[in-house]
């Protein structure tokens, strides 16, 4: 079932930069938990369609043991828009919209959508700078009462 | 970074019978589009967590085109539940909630988020029937204004 991967759709040109994979560090804290460091590995890749697939897991950096895992769809759209939907194996689901400028992504959730028995998160900012072979992040995210704030912030380079 | 596969998590044992890969074959209607059939490689992989990896494609029988694909992850609860949150590239992300018995898994959407530009999807159903080597499922949805109906039904052989 191995196809040769197919010319990238041209609606896709703003984030070909994304395409590959990047590996590096981050460092997380918030109010309700102890600050913590994990290593992280995110892959970009495309099918000829529309859209990029993403996914992202970290570890921890004492012993590798899995930590976060993440994946969804980045839709570009005229206009500098994107739109992703992401999934997340706590139960959350997000919808997210914003700008693509350059090497700047800026997304924020339109809708988080969790199930039953996930922790509660109810906003989400993620935002992305690419220059090169670097790729950094960070996300804000508002969750168990908390109010909008930093959680997590790394840096990548590209792996591949 | 190919760390080996952990121990299955408790919580994932009434799921166990979905891990791998498996493949076959499929058909499409719905009110507002042609009928269709699709080639269709569900996996279903662990990393040792209380939860699932779960990711499909679809492929066009006449030529081997992508067509669809979705990615998430299935959350066993106790009681036989399972939450299950899903990312589709047209901008539609889904959290669903069921009940495993046995080899009968029954989802349905709590909600359905969409994208700006994504297509109205207000419901999808999904039932899954597990019997050893085989695999199916049936997909209801209610979309671009007609009511919950049968959309897609596929019927697939593990693969590995």
């Amino acid at each position: 079932m191995a196809e040769p991967t197919p010319p990238l759709h041209p609606e896709v040109a703003a984030l070909a930069g994304l395409l590959g994979t990047w590996r590096g560090e981050g460092a997380g804290e918030y109010p309700t938990i102890a600050s913590f460091g994990y290593g992280t590995e995110v892959r970009f890749w495309h099918t000829g369609k529309p859209f990029l697939a993403y996914a992202q897991r970290t570890w921890s950096l004492d012993d590798g043991r899995p930590l976060h895992t993440e994946t969804g769809y980045w839709r570009p759209k005229p206009g500098g828009v994107v739109e992703v939907v992401l999934s997340n194996p706590n139960g959350i689901a997000e919808v997210l919209e914003g700008q693509v400028d350059g090497g700047r992504i800026e997304l924020d959730t339109t809708t988080v959508a969790t199930t039953s028995t996930a922790k509660e998160v109810t906003a989400l900012r993620r935002r992305y700078q690419l220059d090169g072979d670097t790729l950094a992040y960070t996300l804000a995210m508002a969750a168990v009462g908390q109010p909008l704030q930093h959680h997590l912030s790394a840096r990548l380079h590209r792996a591949g």
